[in-house]
């Protein structure tokens, strides 16, 4: 059974509201910073060393900066990135802190603040899946998007996208980025969910068939990580909804179609969240019709043995008997007779059951 | 069991928005566009074989065309014809995407996209239904339909009207053309929950009788057949709603009852499915007893044949013993006075349990 | 059990929409109409036979033209009727349709269309309930009343009352005859749930006795008659309620407190409905406990026989060994202080199991 | 187990609206009625033993009548009282359907309609609850208060406020009045609330502690009981609502932050009522958990008896056969050893069973 | 298992309404009032022991008085100090009703009104929290907080705050105020549930092991507490909700992302809340099934025994009867082979309920 630990994660309670604390796994890798400037003109990807060169660079061309932090677990420099892109503390606060659910802050001073949760398979022996923290402030001509540090970076297809070839991403603004960012975070949940039906398609068969014992216990462990699952998708479905009604600058009209289609897709996956959850109460209802269908042919066999054994352990019983007078003692054929009742009384009982059934 | 799989299918995931990619089953059949053109004073049905022919014709006089286009998997052709009537690239990634649900979107640029599914039944025992995917763009002149590619052509029954007389299709717009394809397709549900409801009946039948063991797995094929096609009709309920409300120009206002009627029909079917729900909700909570109540009878009968030969088998065992003293053994007639002592006992446990209405 | 059948019916599948098509039970009674007229000075009952005499008498002074069709299933005249008022041809449609649910529908022409359920209780033991569909026509100067054809005439009272006295009835407009007619409709639900409640005394006191082995079947059969009941009277809540809220000129401000009553009565109904689900629900629970407990005295009087028995058993089968030194044997009191051994047994397991409280 | 009975009452089915009829219980008692009048400066209280003195007494100073009418089964008198305060007949039907739920209506002719109910504790064992229907009419100057007929009268404490000072309710109007009646009967709900948290705390503890059988019926007349205290008091929440919202002259603004604060106590009664709801749930969830422990305790007894008794008859069994050549038995010790081994398979078994903590 | 008492509490009843009567656990503490006086500039913390020194001290420059009074039960002194400050009866009443639910009242006088639960941890052996109540009054330059005497004050990290240094507290008004006095109650929260899922841990461990009998006892428990703590933290989601929407002058502009900052601090407690009762729910499922499995073990070691030694007993019961002419009898081998066959028994026994998967 998957450990998912049972406690609020907050450790900066009782200090004064917008002090960074990072509460995620404990993280030996250093912070890495990527700066990524494209028009459609140009593109340049380059590793940020120095906090100065994290700023956008007004005296280019119009163009868009993406700056991408690979790791939230050095508050300080999450600070001070903060404070040069002039952003509110508790959006710091939200951006560090790893257990905070999925949210959207549109900010009049003209940027918006977005949060939500990437998925990843941990373990596939038992199913275990752990998301990972990410977050975007992006305003008219930036967009800084903050995430836990991994091994594998997850808007690697996005980067790629943009260097290739002067396509959609390149053409359009921040609002694009957004979506493209966002598009694969979702495209990932199907390919979590997938994995999820792998593994459900296994406990399915194990529980019809009824060959394992611990299936509750993994139903219930999958029931868990679904409903951990559901909890970081969920949210998503309100946050892009409101992305597409508000009446903002920020998000412009051509966009719209392709957050709609996301919508979809989020709506899609939650569906088949809600489709495993279904199938799960399914088959924990067949799991406990199984055991008591066992049990009921338990019982059938040891009434059956019961049935049978009992009178014939009485016959010889009786012919056991030490009384002087018993005259079929003196019979000589008296034995042969007794196996013959005892083999109708058998014989008897064998159509009995067979008549109700329960052999 | 039908073995309905339990994975999310998007295969375009990570790769760009608006990249086509079918998912659906294998499909050796070549796609065939159908055009009917019809107005009220003429009617013409051709089949397509050049991408050319698939335009409108717009020398004629004003009349309708109707785009049938039977096969989604050749996703090229897909695109070049939504490149023809000027499409929105991600309205054709959810023509080909026959796992997106019924959805209705109005574009500004004064098209409808509908798409919605189609049910089949594809095997009577046990009960599979699988769904095609269908898809309407309209405009004021036009209609272009997409579907799976099957055996059977859904839309028959519309075009055997269509060519058969000047009737209300052919007086109307594309708004009534489109009222009557949908009405084709939900009608068909109709059909569909027939056979739901027949084999429902039988399933009733063996689970009341309690003849049948699988009951339960049957039970829970059918829910999850069930839970399959209400997905399937659910968001049309919305969809028609938004179709009559809509402050559309596309729908007239004397074409408005027939969607109303629809919307009854769709409601129908709905109360239909919940129906179907509520009665296998009830049919397992009647297994669950009838298990509990055969297990009852089992114990029963267990109860009652150790409770008779128990004390029969003590009672000859204790004239088994060998002690020297037993005076019993020394009468003439201890023999048969055990006998009438057993029978006593035989008798008095049969009462007892008359009395507590066990026999 | 009720044969409820579990199949949508709806025949005029794939036919052109607007097809008039009965669906209800086969029946032989030809159609029978009445034509009753009426003001605050006259009133006039007349069978109809034939069609012209359907039509309203406009050379009368001002009248109300109440015509009261029954039966249904010869929907060619229900055709020419609604040719001869110009009614739309989905009323038609709704009107014959025997398994249409409540609705009604306020037409810009100036009239509004209500149709409902009528519910009779076919059969006590089992309770059965079947519905009667009723739909209504209504304009400013004339209703039309259809109902399927039964023995007994349901808007009996409304005629008596409009016969007997210039009363409100007389006094008011169709918009009262209409309340008039749907008060008969919905006193007669009370009457129904009165024989349903009748029942379930029955029923609840056969399960909180335990006496009957069916109890299941029977809350089962009338869980089912209810979900019908349910349904029938669900719709009619909206209904009224639009009635009252519609901004419509056919409802005049002096009748609508009598509509609201009828809304209350509707929920009173409804209520009781609500209540006896509950009450099956907790009967079911009830149901399941009782098994249980059966189960539990069950197992607890094997358990008894077994523990006071086998350990006798042992005892004796002891003294029947064929050992050559058992000095036991040849004491002359052997045998006595055995059954002394045994009875102190049997004591011991009495005590054991009345200490456990289950003697 | 509480006697409710199933059934709704209404005894004017199909009789003309506005009927008249009272189906409480029979009463005896004569209808009692009290004619309370006061302003800030003068208080007076007399028995009204004639229908004029019933009318308000416009000669007076500006002042509050308050007709008490306690008995409402003389249906003719109240009629009476409607016709000289000018009430609508549906007001007067409600008044006297001791069945009617809680509402409010506002009329536009300057009066309040309001029904509640009032609670009783009949008995506490088994405790059964039963409600008095109480109604109120008030205008500017007027209220008039309708009762079922009972030895206690419910008022008295208002009734010795007004008496005993010229406290809040002299110097304000009739909403205060009205405020002030509802008040002592929303605080009776926790007194009735109270008794039941009582009779809970006894089922709560015999269940957990296992000790009565009967705990089941107990815990669903518990919760029938619950279901009808609910039903009175839930319909409150919305009219208190509404008296606060509607934008009406009757209630003062001085007066609204008493309305709320009755709304707050209604709030908690049903809270209240709410935790009882899970409260019961959860000891049905422990009963049958209980039972099902008790079971395993029964069968774990059994099958231990079963484990150590059939080796050791089997073995006693094999010395009682009586072959010729069985070398043991002629072993001076060989009974000694079969002891022996006798002990040794006991031992065993109970040690198996303390292992698997059977024992 | 906590004893949690089963009984609304309200001592008022049939009162006066404003009567202030303190229905909390008895307190011999006396109350303890603190002033604290703040600006930018200047802080001041003094007791205070006469009700004189409890006003507001125009004479100095602005600043903000804060009122914290530490015991609710003297209630002739929270009336006193309600004079003081002109707050509405009802008011006080509310403050002392330590029952009364969360609320937020805005009163048009110009001050706010608010009370929440302060939760504490009682004992964690079983565990018991318990909740204390707070309330808040807040007009534009004082706040008076109340709160129930217990030897810990909750309000000290803010106190030290705003003694320590000239931070945001001190620079901003009694709106920030407010937030940071709910802010610890809210942080505190997360520390109880903390608590919560420590012991969670311990039960799911408890009962996934199947090691300790009175599992389900302690999910009820625990169940229970759950239950209270979410009745303590609900109702805060609507009341922060309402301070950030309300048009009020008194929370400026630039607190409000501080409240909203709150606002997602409760739901996420809200959040753990409800995933702690989804872990009890299906705890207690696995438990049901632990018990059912457990039964099913039980009945299958009773089955293999009955069924071993059944037949075993029956053969040396043939060889144990007396008749004169059995032949095995004589055979010197029969006794040997009576041991071949039963080892053949015996074996084929094992085998067969190996096959079964029953061992």
């Amino acid at each position: 059974m998957s450990k998912r630990k049972h406690r609020p994660k907050r450790e900066n309670l009782l200090t004064s509201p917008g002090t960074l604390t990072y509460i995620g796994p404990d993280n030996e890798l250093k912070t890495k910073i990527r700066k990524i400037q494209y028009s459609e003109k140009f593109y340049k990807n380059e590793a940020v060393t120095s906090l100065a060169e994290c700023a956008a660079n007004p005296s280019l061309e119009p163009h868009i900066t993406w700056l991408d932090v690979d790791g939230i677990h050095e508050t300080a420099l999450v600070g001070k990135i903060g404070t040069l892109y002039h952003l509110h503390p508790l959006i710091l606060e939200d951006i560090v802190n790893t257990e905070h659910k999925p949210k959207l802050e549109v900010y009049d001073t003209g940027y918006i603040f977005l949060t939500l949760k990437m998925l990843h398979v941990d373990s596939e022996e038992p199913l275990e899946i752990s998301s990972e923290h990410v977050s975007f402030v992006t305003g008219k001509d930036y967009l800084i998007s903050f995430q836990e540090e991994r091994s594998d970076d997850i808007f690697n297809p996005v980067i790629e996208r943009l260097n290739a070839s002067v396509g959609k991403t390149r053409r359009n603004g921040t609002d694009y980025l957004v979506f493209a960012l966002m598009d694969v975070i979702v495209d990932n949940y199907f390919l979590v969910l997938e994995k999820f039906g792998e593994k459900l398609d296994l406990v399915e068969e194990s529980i019809i068939s009824g060959s394992k014992r611990e299936s509750l216990n993994d139903l219930y462990a999958l029931k868990r990580e679904l409903t951990f699952v559901r909890r970081a998708i969920w949210p998503l479905r309100d946050m892009i909804n409101q992305l597409i009604r508000e009446d903002n600058s920020l998000i412009s009209k051509e966009v719209v179609p392709y957050y709609r289609d996301l919508y979809d897709h989020t709506m899609q996956a939650l569906d088949t969240v809600d489709s495993y959850r279904e199938l799960l109460a399914s088959l924990a209802d067949v799991h406990l019709s199984t055991i008591s269908n066992r049990m009921n042919a338990v019982m059938k066999t040891l009434t059956i043995f019961s049935a049978i054994f009992m009178p014939l352990t009485f016959i010889v019983g009786v012919y056991g008997m030490n009384f002087e007078n018993m005259p079929e003692l003196k019979n000589p054929y008296g034995y042969y007779y007794t196996w013959g009742v005892m083999a109708i009384v058998t014989v008897g009982m064998i159509l009995y059951f067979k008549a109700k059934k329960w052999m």
